[in-house]
C-alpha cells in the first residue's frame, strides 16, 4: 500500500468521499454552521465563486445581458401556478407558515428558483415585440431543503447564477439557451480546466416546467457524473400561465418564448473532485486564489532575502502571489501549500542563489524544474499556460477513457463497475426507471448518434434513444 | 408657477416623496414586487450597486479583508445570546416557527444581520494571537420586517455589504472602525460626488450591540438626514458571550475585540435625493449605467450617420456610451435621456457637421457646449472631472448652507423648519426624547466641539454633548 509521511487527508482511491470533505474542511474552502446543511463559505472557497462571477459577468454583459436582484420572498401563490414546476420543487421548497412576531401576508416562499417572479415582472412590462428580448440574470442564493447535504455538491442554501430571458420566437430563445450552453463550456474549458459533456435530458430528467433541459456533465475522479449546469428553453409553459404576450410587427398577440439557464457553487466542487490528488487541492492556475507562492529556503541569509523580495514585486504586480517567511519548518510550509493546491511554488536557496536560478515546483504534476531568475516572467506566463492546457487534456483524457459502449445490459452493468458513462440505445422513461432501480444510474445526457441496437437491451421493446448513463452526485 | 411642458416626474419642490418615488419607477430602477414592502432592483438600479461594489472590492481587498458568505438561515438560540442586540432587532427579525411540509431543527432567524453567526465561527477558529486578524466582508441581503417601505431607503428585503472582523487589542479595532469609516466617506467622495458628515452615534441612537458606532450622514434635498453607513466598535461585547478568546504572546488568554460596518442599498437613494432635479435623475459621472448618449439630428443624411458611428466608436472603447438611432421624436429622446440622468449628450446635426464640431448637453447644470470634434476625447475626460467636482461641491455647498447652530431650544425649532442640521449642546438621551417627540428630529452625530452653553435649552440640566440633530430617513 502507498504510503504518506505527512498523512493530512484520507487518501483518495480509498475513501473518496471522506477524501473530498477533508480537503474541503482542511484547504479552508468552507466550514459548517450551527444549522445542518448550511454551510459557510470561506475566502478560498468563495474567491473561486468571484472568480466565476467575473468570467460569466464578462461575456453576458457582452452579449447584452443585465444584471438584476429580484427577491428572496414571494407569495406562495404565484409559485403554485406552473402545475408540473411546483410538482418538481414542492419537496424541498421552504413554505413559511408562520412567523413569530408579525403577520403574514400569505404564505411566502424562500426562493428554490425564480421562474415565476421573473415570468409575473415580465408579464407587466412586455406588450410589444419592442420591448424584446429582455435578457435579466441575477447572482443570489436559493434553499431547497435537502435531506443529505454535502459541501458545495448539495446543501440546504447555495450560491448560483440564475438567467431568465425572454424572446420574441422560438428560434430567439432556442438560440439563446445554447448560446449559454456553450458559455458553460467555455467557462470549463477556459477558467476551470473541466471538460464538459454537453447534451439534452430526458423526459425523466428534465427541469419541471421546462421543455427543452439542455445541461453540463462532466467525470469526477471516482466515476460519478456532476450535472455542473443547465440551460433550459422553457418554450410558453410560463409565458401562457402568467400572460406574457406581446403584439408583433403585423399588430398579432403572441406567447413570448422564455429561457432559464444556471449554473453553481457545485462547479467549486468539481474542481477539487475533477482535479484534487492525495496530497490536496490542485488549482487550476487562472482561478487559484493564490497562483504562486515563494519560499525562501534560508531565513538567515540576508542577501537571499533580499532576492527573494525583489522577485516578489516583480510577480506581485501580475500575479497573486505570497512570500512566506514566517519562522516555520520548510516541510511544514511545502505540505501546506501543496494541501491548498498553489499551482506553483518558487524555491531559492544558497544554490539558486549562487547560480541566480530558481527552483519551481508545479503542484499538479509534482515536478521540479529550474529555471534563470532573469527569466522569471516570461516562464511563469508560459507555466500557467501549460499547466492549464494539460490539467484540461488530462480531465478530457479520464472522461474519454471512461465512456462505454454497451450493446446489451449485461455489457452496461460490467461496465458502470468501471466507473463512468455508459452508452446505450433504450427506450426512454421505461428503461431508465428500470436501470435506476437496478444500477442506481441515470440518464444524463441524449447523445444525437443513430441507435446501437433496434430493441432495447432493458425494456425489450423499441429502443428510441441514444442516452449517456453514469451514476451522479 | 414654474412649468413643465412634458410632465413626466412631479416637481421636487412640490411633492418631494412623489418626486422621488417617480424617478426610481419611471427611470426604471427599481419595481415593485408581489408582496408589499420588497422590491425588484432593475438593471438601471442594480448597475448602480454593483459600481459600489466594485469600488468597496478594490480597497477592502487592498487592505487585506477577505470576502466570505455565510448562511442566510441561522438557529434562534444564537440570536438571542446578546441581550442588547436582540434587543435592538427583535422587532423586525423574520422569525421562522413552521414551515409547511418540512420539520425545522429549531425556530430559525432570517439573517437581519450578521454579528452572531461570524462571532459563533470566530469562536471555533481563534485560539492565538496567530490566528488575528479576522478581516471578512460578505455581500448579501438582509430581510428586516419594516411596515413602512420606500424604494432603496426602507424595505423589507435590501442588499449591502456587512464586514466582521476580529482583533487583539482595542487600538486595533478602533483602527479598523475609522479605517472603514474613511472608506466610506472616500467612496462618498470619489464614486457618489456625496459629501458625508461623520461622528459618534449617541447611545439612544447607536447600533445595539456596540460600545461606539461611527456613522456617515448627508443631508438629501428636502432638507431631512440620510443615515448612509455605519461603523461599529463592537468592543468584546460579542467576544465575552461567544468566548473568542485568544492566547496572546505572553501566554495570557485574551478576549478579542470586533468591529461590523456596513453600506447598503440606500446609497443608490442618496444619489437619487441629492443629485435629481425636475428632469429627473442626474447621474455622477463615473458611477452612470449610460455615461454618454449620442443623438444624430438627421437620420436621413448618411454621411451625419456616418460621422456618428465615428465617435461612437471612439467613445464606446473608453466610457459607456449610447447610440440612439431609434426612428423617434428628438424632444421625447431628450426628455427620455433626461429623465436617466445621462451625464452627457453629444448632438450631431447638419450645423456641427459642416463645422466639424459637437454640440454637448451636460445634464448637471442643463448647459450646451460646443467642441471641436477632434478634442473629443480630451474634451469627454476634462467634463467627467469637471461635472464630478462640481455635483460633489454643489452638494457640499448646500450641506454646509444648511447647518445651524442653536443656543436656545425657539432658535433649534425655527431653525429645524429651514430644513437642515441644527447644532445644539444638550443633556443627551434625555434632550433627545423630549426633541424626537416635540419636533420629529432626531440626534444624528456628536460633534467633537466644545460645548455651546452650559445648561441644556431642552432639560434645563447641565448640557453635556454638541450633538447634530435633523430630522431623518
Amino acid at each position: 500500500m502507498k504510503k504518506k509521511l505527512v498523512k493530512t487527508v484520507h487518501f483518495r482511491d480509498i475513501d473518496f468521499s471522506q477524501w473530498y470533505t477533508d480537503l474541503c474542511l482542511k484547504a479552508k474552502l468552507i466550514s459548517y454552521s450551527d444549522v445542518p446543511g448550511f454551510f459557510i463559505y470561506l475566502p478560498n472557497g468563495y474567491f473561486l465563486w468571484e472568480m466565476i462571477q467575473k468570467f460569466l459577468n464578462h461575456y453576458l454583459k457582452k452579449s447584452n445581458h443585465q444584471n438584476v436582484y429580484f427577491p428572496l420572498l414571494f407569495s406562495e401563490n404565484l409559485f403554485q401556478l406552473e402545475k408540473d414546476h411546483i410538482k418538481g420543487f414542492a419537496p424541498e421548497t421552504l413554505i413559511i407558515d408562520k412567523i413569530s412576531n408579525q403577520s403574514l401576508p400569505s404564505k411566502l416562499i424562500l426562493r428554490p428558483t425564480s421562474e415565476v417572479i421573473f415570468s409575473k415582472y415580465y408579464s407587466n412590462i412586455i406588450t410589444s415585440y419592442r420591448d424584446l428580448p429582455k435578457l435579466f440574470n441575477q447572482w443570489c442564493s436559493v434553499v431547497r431543503w435537502e435531506k443529505n447535504t454535502k459541501p458545495f455538491l448539495r446543501s440546504k442554501e447555495f450560491l448560483w447564477q440564475e438567467g431568465h430571458t425572454v424572446h420574441a420566437s422560438k428560434k430567439e430563445a432556442l438560440k439563446e439557451t445554447l448560446y449559454i450552453l456553450n458559455l458553460y463550456k467555455k467557462l470549463g474549458k477556459k477558467l476551470l480546466a473541466i471538460p464538459f459533456i454537453s447534451g439534452i435530458k430526458t423526459e425523466k430528467e428534465k427541469f419541471k416546467g421546462a421543455v427543452t433541459t439542455y445541461a453540463i456533465e462532466t467525470l469526477m475522479y471516482d466515476g460519478q457524473s456532476l450535472q455542473a449546469g443547465t440551460s433550459h428553453y422553457l418554450g410558453t409553459n410560463f409565458s401562457k400561465i402568467f400572460k406574457i404576450q406581446f403584439q408583433d410587427q403585423n399588430s398579432v398577440i403572441q406567447l413570448a418564448h422564455q429561457t432559464s439557464w444556471a449554473v453553481s457553487s457545485r462547479l467549486i466542487g468539481a474542481i477539487i473532485m475533477v482535479h484534487g490528488d492525495d496530497e490536496g487541492l490542485v488549482m487550476p492556475p487562472y482561478i487559484a486564489p493564490i497562483q504562486i507562492v515563494i519560499i525562501p529556503l534560508r531565513l538567515n541569509n540576508s542577501f537571499l532575502l533580499t532576492k527573494v523580495n525583489f522577485y516578489y514585486k516583480q510577480l506581485f504586480k501580475k500575479y497573486r502571489t505570497k512570500l512566506d517567511i514566517q519562522n516555520k519548518n520548510i516541510g511544514w510550509k511545502f505540505s501546506h501549500y501543496e494541501l491548498q493546491g498553489i499551482p506553483l511554488r518558487l524555491e531559492i536557496g544558497e544554490q539558486e542563489l549562487k547560480n541566480d536560478q530558481i527552483t519551481i515546483f508545479i503542484r499538479h504534476n509534482r515536478k521540479k524544474i529550474i529555471i534563470n531568475a532573469s527569466e522569471l516572467l516570461i516562464n511563469i506566463t508560459e507555466l500557467f499556460k501549460n499547466i492549464h492546457q494539460n490539467m484540461f487534456d488530462k480531465a478530457l483524457q479520464r472522461m474519454t477513457k471512461n465512456i462505454y459502449i454497451a450493446n446489451n445490459y449485461e455489457e452496461f452493468k460490467i461496465n458502470l463497475f468501471k466507473k463512468g458513462y455508459v452508452k446505450m440505445s433504450v427506450l426512454a422513461n421505461e428503461a431508465e426507471e428500470i436501470i435506476k432501480k437496478e444500477t442506481g444510474a441515470t440518464a444524463r445526457v441524449i447523445l444525437k448518434e443513430k441507435l446501437l441496437n433496434k430493441i432495447c437491451p432493458v425494456t425489450h421493446k423499441k429502443a428510441n434513444q441514444t442516452i449517456l448513463f453514469a451514476r451522479a452526485y
